[in-house]
C-alpha cells in the first residue's frame, strides 16, 4: 500500500468530476459586511459576498462585538477545560439559560458547533434508549446523519417531508418500541420547510420523541427568533429544538434546548459534549448578547425579507430559474458542477461577486446550484450589480431560463 | 415508553454511583489567572484553579489577546460559513501555515475541536481507504475511540504502550492490508509518556501510518513547543501529528498536520469537516499568536516544569500519592468516587481551591483522582497553600499515604 499514491488518486477523481473543492481565502471587513477581501496568491480583490449563512450580519453587531471584547478582557482566551474540568464559566451559564428561554424549554446545553449538537445528542439519545427506532427525514443534514449512524439504533428513513410516509413508518413499527423523529425546519439547501404541526400530531399519535432541527431558522423567524416552531406556536410540542449560534446569531457553537431530565441526559452520557474543550467564554458572551439583540429586535428580520423578496422579482423578471420557497434562501440551478463551477469564477473575477458553487456531495448531482442569501446588510446597489451580473452571464453562458414572467 | 422517567432513572444511577458531575460556574480573572470566581447559587467565592489545561497560562497572555480583539475589530465575530461556503478567512490559512511549519509538515488543517479532529481525521481515513486495519492504543482518548468506531473499519486494540503486544498484532495481520496505528504521546489522565521512536520502527517494518495525538504535549515540550515528537527529533517519522488550540495554547480548536496529500485527503472527504462552520477569525488569530510565542520562549514552559518538580517535592515529603510520571501532570490517587469528590467539596469550600474529581468514566473505576496541573501562572504561595490544604485533608480524612519520603 503506498498511501499517498493512493490519496492523490482519489484527488484526482474528484478533480475530473469537477467536485475538487477550492477554499476562497476572505477577509470580512468589520462594519462593511458583506464587503470582504479576497487574497489570491499575490492578489488581493474586493468582493461581495451573497453565499453567507451570517444572515442577518449580526457577526458585525456592535453588541456582540462588544460582548466578545468585555469578555476577553474579563475572561481571558479559552475556557481551560472541559466543561466539567474547569471548563464551565459564568458566560456558558447565562448563553444556556438565555437559550433555553428563547425556546420556551427548561434547560439548553452548549457544544462546540451545530455538527457536534446533532452528532452528540442524536447520537446519545439513539444509543442510549435501549431498542430506540429513530424515524430521520430523507435529507437530513450530515451532522444528524452520522450520529444517527453512530448510535447503531435502527434507522427507519421517511421520504421527504412526506406525512403519509412517516405515519405508514410508525405504524409499521414494534408500538412498545421507543421513537425519535428527526427532522429539520428550514433545510438549508433547496429552503423548503417541514409541516412541524402535523409532524408533531403524528408524534404523539405514535408516542415518538421529536428532534427538530432550527439551525436555519433560529434568529431569522418567530417574532423573538426562536426560528419556526416559535412562529408557528409549537415549541411546547417539541421534545428536543436544536439551533446554532454560527448562523444567524453570528459567532459560532450549537446547542439543543429541551427538558431538564433529556438536557441533563445529554449533559451525562453524550461523549462528544463531555470529553471536549468548551467554547471560550468569549465566545459564550457575544453569542448571548445576539441571541438577546434578536429576541427584541425585528429590524433585521423584517429588512431580510425585504432583500430575498427583491432578489427573487429580480431574477423572476430576468426568467433566471430559481427554486421556489417560503424561506430566505435562494437556490438558483444550474444543474451542472463544472458551468456551475464556472459561473461562480466568473462572478468572482469579473464581478467580484462571491458566490460558492454549490456541488454534490452537498447536494445530488444533476442539482448543481448557486445559493443566494440576500441580507439586511446588502443594499439594493448591491441588488442591482448581481441582477446584472446574473443577466451578463446566462446570455454569455447560454444556460437555460425560465418563462419570463413579464411574458 | 414514559421519556423523562426513563432518563430520571438512568440520572438518579449516576447520583448513585457516586459519578453525577456538577459543573464549577468559574469567572477566570483575566491577568490574575490561576485566580477566578465561582458563582455557587446566591454564593460568589475566590477561588485558585489547578486543574486547568490552560497549562502555560496563554489563555491570558497579553499577545494572544491583542490579536483577538484586533481579529474582532478587523472581521467581526463569527466566520459565517463552513470552509467551504464563504468561511475560509485569511486567519485561517496563516494559522495552517504556523502549524504546518510548527510540526515540520507540509500542512496543517483546522478543525472546532480536538476532539472533531481525532473523530473527523481517524473516522475518514480509516473508512476511506479500503480493508484498513486500525491497530489503537488501549488508552486512546473517546475522541480517538469514537472516530475509529465511526469508520466501522477492523480495530485491533493493544495493550498501553506496549511495544511487544502492538508487534505480535501487527505480525498476525495480512501484510497487504492498509494499516493505521493510532496513540497519544502524553496520556491525559496518567500523565505517562508513549515510546514513539519505537512505535514508528514498528510503523516502518509492517509498512503502517502513525497518527500521534499530542494534544497534551503541543506547547509543551521541544524546543519550539512542537510536543514530544520534536523533543526526540521524530516529528518527520509520524504520518499525522494532531495538537489542540485549546490546552496549552489557551484558546480553541483542534488539527492536523501531515503530507499535503493526506491533509488536502481529509479536507475532501471528512463530514466532520466539510459540513461544520469555520471557527471565528478571533479565534484563528489567538491561537496563531499563542502558537508564534511559545516557538520563540522556552521561559513558560521552563517555570511550569520548576512548579511540576516542586509540587512532587512537597507531595512525596507529606507521604500523599501521586502517580510518577515524565509529564506535567500530576495524579493524586484517591480510589474511591465518593471520598474523591468529598475532598474536592472540601478543598473549594474551606480552602477556595479548585481541582475537579475524576471519576468515572473518564477512568477506571478504583482509580479516582485528582489531576492537578501546576503552571507557570502558579506562584510559590499558592504551592504553599496547595500543600497545606492537602496535607489537613489527608489527615482529616484517612486516606492512605505512601511511605514519607523522607523516612
Amino acid at each position: 500500500m503506498r498511501y499517498n499514491e493512493y490519496f492523490r488518486s482519489r484527488l484526482a477523481d474528484l478533480q475530473d468530476e469537477g467536485n475538487y473543492r477550492v477554499f476562497i481565502d476572505l477577509q470580512r471587513r468589520r462594519g462593511a459586511f458583506p464587503e470582504a477581501v479576497q487574497t489570491d496568491g499575490a492578489a488581493r480583490r474586493d468582493v461581495t459576498i451573497w453565499c453567507s449563512n451570517d444572515y442577518l450580519g449580526m457577526g458585525q453587531h456592535p453588541d456582540v462585538l462588544a460582548a466578545m471584547h468585555d469578555a476577553v478582557d474579563r475572561c481571558g482566551a479559552g475556557a481551560g477545560g472541559t466543561r466539567n474540568i474547569s471548563g464551565t464559566t459564568h458566560d456558558h451559564v447565562l448563553l444556556e439559560a438565555e437559550l433555553a428561554d428563547l425556546h420556551g424549554k427548561e434547560a439548553a446545553l452548549l457544544f462546540t458547533s451545530g455538527y457536534v449538537s446533532n452528532w452528540a445528542a442524536l447520537g446519545t439519545l439513539a444509543s442510549e434508549i435501549p431498542g430506540c427506532i429513530v424515524f430521520s427525514d430523507a435529507l437530513n443534514h450530515a451532522s444528524m446523519i452520522e450520529g444517527i449512524r453512530h448510535s447503531r439504533a435502527q434507522k427507519v428513513i421517511w421520504k421527504h417531508n412526506d406525512l403519509e410516509d412517516l405515519e405508514a413508518k410508525l405504524a409499521a413499527a414494534d408500538p412498545d418500541a421507543p421513537k425519535l423523529i428527526a427532522f429539520e425546519s428550514v433545510y438549508s439547501m433547496d429552503g423548503d420547510i417541514a409541516p412541524i404541526k402535523e409532524i408533531c400530531d403524528l408524534a404523539d399519535r405514535y408516542n415518538a420523541m421529536t428532534y427538530l432541527d432550527e439551525v436555519h431558522a433560529v434568529g431569522l423567524y418567530g417574532p423573538r427568533g426562536g426560528g419556526i416552531a416559535e412562529r408557528e406556536g409549537l415549541m411546547d410540542r417539541l421534545t428536543v429544538i436544536e439551533g446554532t449560534l454560527g448562523k444567524a446569531f453570528g459567532v459560532v457553537g450549537g446547542y439543543i434546548a429541551a427538558s431538564a431530565e433529556l438536557v441533563d441526559f445529554v449533559r451525562s452520557f453524550a461523549s462528544g459534549f463531555i470529553f471536549t474543550t468548551a467554547l471560550p467564554p468569549a465566545i459564550a458572551a457575544g453569542a448571548a448578547a445576539s441571541v438577546r439583540h434578536l429576541k427584541a429586535s425585528n429590524a433585521e428580520r423584517d429588512l431580510q425579507k425585504t432583500r430575498v423578496a427583491q432578489l427573487r422579482e429580480r431574477l423572476d423578471a430576468q426568467g433566471i430559474p430559481h427554486l421556489p420557497n417560503p424561506s430566505h434562501i435562494i437556490p438558483v440551478m444550474v444543474g451542472d458542477p463544472v458551468k456551475c463551477k464556472f459561473i461562480s469564477d466568473t462572478l468572482l473575477e469579473e464581478f467580484g461577486i462571491y458566490i460558492q458553487p454549490i456541488n454534490y456531495p452537498t447536494v445530488p448531482k444533476g442539482t448543481e446550484r448557486l445559493r443566494i442569501t440576500p441580507s439586511p446588510v446588502h443594499s439594493e446597489a448591491d441588488l442591482d450589480h448581481l441582477a446584472q451580473a446574473l443577466e451578463t452571464l446566462w446570455a454569455r453562458c447560454q444556460i437555460a431560463r425560465m418563462p419570463m414572467a413579464a411574458q
